[in-house]
């Protein structure tokens, strides 16, 4: 089987400030381990595809970062868009870059910002997956077996038939982000799956799709395919949009394979607290911190000492020149405190 | 009036951790303004008393960081200790130091870490002092007034009679820090004030002070300036006593002057807080500090940002490579953490 793999990694975002910054975002942070986030998802990958078949998409501004942390991948495959366009134009762009043979075999497009708890039952379903992408010629997403009435996630709504001979199963529906009762309906029927952003296909099969239901996309990767030296002018033209309304929204055809491996999408320091480990007084740690009579805070310092005494809840961040106090149950407000820097003029923060 | 001020600087502690480290203890820094206690300790003094009539008394690690902060004044009137051996060997090492002419003439001694409001108040009281002192032969302490039922300080009896022509009023006795009852009754007496560590002397009365009742103390400053050579050795084997114990509680003649001058001793982060300006939300700032929805925190950031979100009543300190947090109420408790980052060996954060 000839199987690549497409690492998103240009996103960006603020809710792990002040370690993420806009020069860093969330992808080259060591939140768990010893290895960033990216680094792990390429680790991941390893024992299954070879470092020759894994691609990188990113940005101008971190692909050199990438570059740094990945140096065992030839930075031809590290492909920088020339701007950030949202995720439909930088998967159909990348695959248009794949050499022929690599485009006809199977490819996953894996974000590079995620948790996964369990690597071999991940690998185990992405070879599936590789496998009955390319008996069927569908698209396959890889959801997630909901563990709670996440309101956050987007789900995608299976039929109710079995699994077909490949281990598949179809998508009914694309189904946004639900309110709490819905949520809480969606994981009851066991019919739901969490949207992970991951998904599997024949690169030629998708292209097509994107022929067909982002004609305007198409075109202007056309367009950049006859005129290369316009390559930066024109990818500033495409169409801003997610793969997921461009195309997998679309589909009737959309498979999927139900994950069950730990995934986590990190979504906040509260998230990161949930998966670390907890000392005798309920305290998550990372780099060097001092807790007396203190219970159940995230303390992270990615340089110098983090002391704390006799409060409980809270998440303290030292991260560069920056510190970040407040209580875990509001780790989500994290971006008004970006805001407040953004509008204080304070870009040296952010 | 030939007046000269003693100021000691050799203290050490650990309230004011992480701004205060073992070779930058509290005197060093610049809690309220722009200039370091030490530094503000000399400039309120300057209107009165002349930079070559001030002399300083630390210890051989401070010294150099006392010359930095102190360029006016001549390195040969800031004396090094061999070691530390309490105020007592201190004050009466330094008197000996002094010119006859200084000796003979008042002596003001004072602390180098504490905070006081209003300078002109002070300097109006020093100088009743010194006229006092010279002009009765009588150690002068200046006693603050008490402005609540403080615990942790040590109080002044005066006793019932009014001031003499001098303005002096006569102490009955030292009294050690009370139980909250007694230092409700000193407070509500009107007979009673702080002893803040300020005391003026004629500085060959308070030597003749010492012979009497320190005479192990005057034996063995006899014995240094026997044997210059020797200082060093001789020095560490003097007893450690404070000037409180060994001399001020065993005289019959001491003094005071009542002086109302917004002191404090700064105590503790609490206390820093307490003498900062609020901004509209109640919160107290030192360098940059970003803070939504949060409260009457105090916020020190000696270099780089503080954000706080959500939290109330906190104190947040980010100096050098260390992070403080920790309630507001229990700032006292810091010991605790220094202590612990001891047992740790952690001394690089001590």
């Amino acid at each position: 089987v000839i199987a690549t793999a497409l690492i998103l990694a240009g996103g960006s975002g603020t809710r792990f400030w002040p370690a993420s910054r806009r020069r860093r975002p969330k992808q080259f942070l060591a939140l768990e381990g010893e290895r960033t986030l990216l680094q792990a998802t390429v680790d991941r990958l390893l024992p299954l595809v070879p470092p020759e078949r894994i691609w990188i998409s990113t940005t101008t501004e971190l692909v050199a970062e990438v570059r740094r942390q990945l140096p065992r991948l030839a930075s031809e495959r590290i492909l920088a868009e020339p701007c950030g366009r949202n995720t439909a134009p930088a998967i159909a762009w990348a695959l248009q870059k794949m050499p022929e043979e690599a485009r006809r075999g199977a490819v996953a497009v894996l974000p590079s910002d995620h948790r996964i708890g369990d690597a071999d039952a991940f690998r185990a379903a992405l070879e599936l997956a590789f496998g009955g992408a390319l008996a069927s010629d569908r698209v396959v997403a890889l959801g997630v077996l909901p563990r709670w009435a996440e309101v956050g996630f987007g789900y995608l709504e299976l039929d109710s038939t079995g699994a077909d001979a490949s281990g598949l199963r179809r998508v009914v529906r694309f189904r946004e982000k639900p309110d709490r009762a819905t949520a809480e309906r969606f994981v009851a029927s066991g019919r739901h799956l969490w949207n992970a952003g991951m998904f599997v296909f024949r690169g030629t099969v998708l292209l097509a799709h994107v022929e067909r239901f982002a004609p305007e996309l198409a075109a202007g990767l056309a367009a950049i395919a006859a005129e290369p030296a316009r390559e930066a002018e024109l990818y500033a033209q495409l169409p801003a949009v997610s793969i997921d309304v461009a195309v997998m929204e679309k589909l009737d055809s959309l498979a999927t394979l139900p994950l069950d491996c730990g995934w986590d999408d990190l979504g906040s320091w509260q998230a990161l607290f949930e998966v670390l480990s907890p000392d005798a007084a309920g305290n998550r740690r990372r780099g060097a911190a001092v807790a007396v009579d203190a219970r159940d805070n995230l303390l992270v310092a990615e340089s110098g000492t983090i002391a704390v005494l006799g409060v409980e809840g809270l998440v303290v961040v030292r991260s560069g020149d920056a510190v970040l106090v407040l209580p875990r149950e509001r780790a989500q407000e994290v971006r008004r405190i970006v805001e407040r820097l953004e509008a204080e003029g304070r870009l040296d923060l952010l």
